[in-house]
């Protein structure tokens, strides 16, 4: 790894032999805005790879090491002193034992964080956030790099005022083992934020087969979970109105989808002096 | 209503004044194929229209009378003695308390019922296939006429036997008391004639939300029921496989999208001798 | 008809034998927040109806006058001097050939212009909103009364600056004559105005059938019309990103979808002094 | 490459470092019906493999040779003189410029050919099977494996005879260079066997950007092709009637959905005596 060109944002990326981590790796290596100084997996088992490993495409090849206190102390050292400022980012897609001690490192380090490992509790949150405060280090926790899905979820918030019935559907691979998934409650508590009642009427309903009707939010809104080979994540909204229906639907077949999300947050980052949650905060 | 031109197929209609019957006088007036001989209506409360009204489109007007009985008389005596032989037909779409009655009249007067209106038992619909057959009078009982529906049922039990898993949405306004619809059963059965077990999975699955995988027949096929205003009735049977989904659709928009059903059952009904169930038996 | 409850918007509407204006008289008469003052048809022929008949539900039938003039005369006058002040609206669905003088006529009588009618020039519009403006009447121009288009093309809008890639699709029953629909070309609109260039690609496309990859906007967006029976109103825009998708689509299966937006419009016209152009400046 | 078990049918695979190539060889050896006999690649550029490399999962890795010709002669003879007989299958996914000679040589060495690459003209079709025909040696020639598509090619033939209207619409990556895709024809040529002439009204249609009614075939029949990324491959045959819609959809996400039909026809075409072309003849 050579030094970088003064305008390219320098990376680390940590859970780099994971589905996730070794896409962005790829990513960041064939984006001239960015400069991989590190990839980083202390993570024991991964199928096919392994620390040591050379990780990459092509002659653009980097070994995988485990140390990852050791890579932000090297980054930040080679950038601190640096006449032209070029604070570095440590993108993280771990383990929800390790995720809250690599953000904390990367702040310590002046390192900008960017979480996409979930399981972050809401204390560890706080935390974090007041320690980002006290240090100016901006970050952020992303669930979701997806951001069709945020572009969904602000459109289907927009509509709700509209509409009176609501209806969800979800589709999944059928590997995924619980239902609805969490970006589906994501989209219904944000129609929910309107604080209205959805799909009240008059008609008593009977179910011939429980369940068939999904199943039931406090808001009246239903929701319906289906689980199939040949689908990787597919998520739609329904409005239906007297006559019409608008649905908004946004299907994802390849974790390349989350891609764009990731540099987006890994640019953006820079500005931040807090640590903030969600990808819709960034748009 | 003057006499009919010899190949036009006779047609008298009971429940004249009701949603269907009144789309179904309407269809067979436009029709040069068909002429209407007599609209009967006997139920007592219809929104807006009476028995003596004078119903239809234009100067084309028919006077709808109660009389079911001596109409079907009128008209059989009408052809019978006829040089050229031209079977009426009888389209019911009146009430399950009358139906069975209508149906053995016009067996009776050696004419060939179509019937629409459903709730005919089992035993009745035995006792009906016996007289029919006696009396060699060919006759139809059609729970559902839309012709587009037993394409994709037929194509639904021809995929079936090349997936695994499968999942079933039906979609209808939300007026609709019961879920899920009878045509959406009727499809799930005849997937089930290949005795298979479907959606098998290795997965335990959690339901955060209770019913929002839908409802689960014992074949392990799951069936989501949609209810929303702006939909009229939809179905849509989605095969997963790995690396790809094929999907039929159905979409119905409006009460027309019966009367090609009807009309193709009016003209094929009078080559029978006995008496068949289900559009499928006459494509 | 009785005088209205103060609390309720009196309504007058023009157009009312045609199909939009014989709903809207329908809805305004099921509504308990408006009250219907004329029913007004100054076109020579209709199907089924004619001038002097009685229009509407039941017994709240409203007879159908020809004079418009008449009718906004004594409307205004009924109101003018009431102790509580009640602004009317007058709601047209006319002809291109009398829509600018049914507009002029209501704001010179202080009554507030819903117009739904198409083929208003851009000079005609000028003229009508410099009227209004000196008379302090807010009025509204309306090219489509769907709240749900206006919140597709909303979203869509948004979207766009996300995307490098979209394409539309519309579908409309196989009696409209142009394609695309003059929706749909306000939609490509909407999403052009981010300026950008869109579906660039270093793949030299080739046509095996002249047409098959749409219609070509300026700004590289596709546009593609079906036209089919079965089909009513139908848009859909796609917008794709690497690895997923992102679906709006609306679906109007009835002229009733159309009445939330009339209401809408109806009510807070009263509080304008300006003409505006568009249901997506009042939601 | 230890003896097969006498029950697995041995395979041979050329083309085996190509796209489709590596994923027949993974396929094969997760499969316990089938034996990998030999990996061939005679293709002199690869992104990322060479000949000699072991290819395949884990331990059960295979050397990828160059030698076509001494693999089908080694494997022939393996099997010929064994007590059990256990005809060998090659599945071939090279080029247009081997797979001729290819076919050739694998049904003069009695080993079954598979043939998935393009390209054989009609007069090598011919030949071939002739040559197949003398030898008694049951081969495939299959252009697109996927199971699904076939089922909608069936459907939409037999649900052809029933619509008066159809419209096409298929959907591809923005790699792709020709529209409309060869599987979208097929399915148009499968409809026109029919004889009808498709999509004729009364209306005169004006199209307000050229190409947007898509591409028009003799029979009438509009395709549409869109071309987006995050789409892989999707195809749709809307038949519109009046008051309804039904549609077929196929969408394939990834080359895994090839697979079953892959297998389906390695399996089969043991038991065949002559060449046949298509997948449709095998289901």
């Amino acid at each position: 790894m050579t030094s970088s060109a003064t305008n390219q944002i320098p990376v680390l990326v940590s859970g780099a032999l994971g589905k996730m981590g070794s896409e962005v790796v790829k990513t960041i290596q064939q984006s001239t805005k960015f400069q991989l100084e590190a990839a980083i997996d202390t993570s024991p088992s991964h199928e096919d790879l392994d620390v040591g490993d050379v990780l990459g495409i092509g002659n653009l090849g980097v070994t995988v090491t485990s140390d990852l206190e050791g890579s932000l102390c090297a980054v930040s050292q080679k950038y601190r002193d640096s006449s032209v400022p070029n604070a570095p980012v440590l993108i993280d897609f771990t383990q929800p034992s390790v995720v809250y001690e690599n953000t904390r490192s990367a702040i310590a380090y002046g390192i900008h964080p960017v979480i996409g490992t979930t399981g972050l509790t809401q204390d560890q949150i706080i935390d974090l956030s007041d320690f980002a405060r006290k240090a100016s280090i901006g970050g952020a926790i992303i669930p979701n790099f997806s951001v069709g899905i945020v572009l969904l979820q602000q459109a289907a918030a927009a509509a709700s005022s509209f509409y009176e019935n609501i209806e969800l559907i979800e589709s999944h691979h059928n590997q995924k083992k619980d239902a609805p998934s969490g970006t589906c409650l994501k989209t219904a508590e944000l129609i929910e934020e309107t604080g209205k009642k959805f799909n009240t009427s008059n008609v008593k309903e009977e179910e011939l087969i429980e369940g068939c009707r999904g199943g039931l939010r406090q808001s009246g809104i239903n929701i319906h979970s289906i689980r199939l080979p040949g689908i990787v994540a597919r998520q739609e909204v329904i409005f239906g109105g007297v006559g019409e229906t608008y649905v908004l639907s946004h299907n994802t077949v390849d974790r390349a989808a989350y891609m764009p999300g990731v540099k987006l947050v890994a640019s953006k980052v820079r500005e931040l002096t807090t640590l903030v949650y969600g990808l819709e905060r960034l748009l």
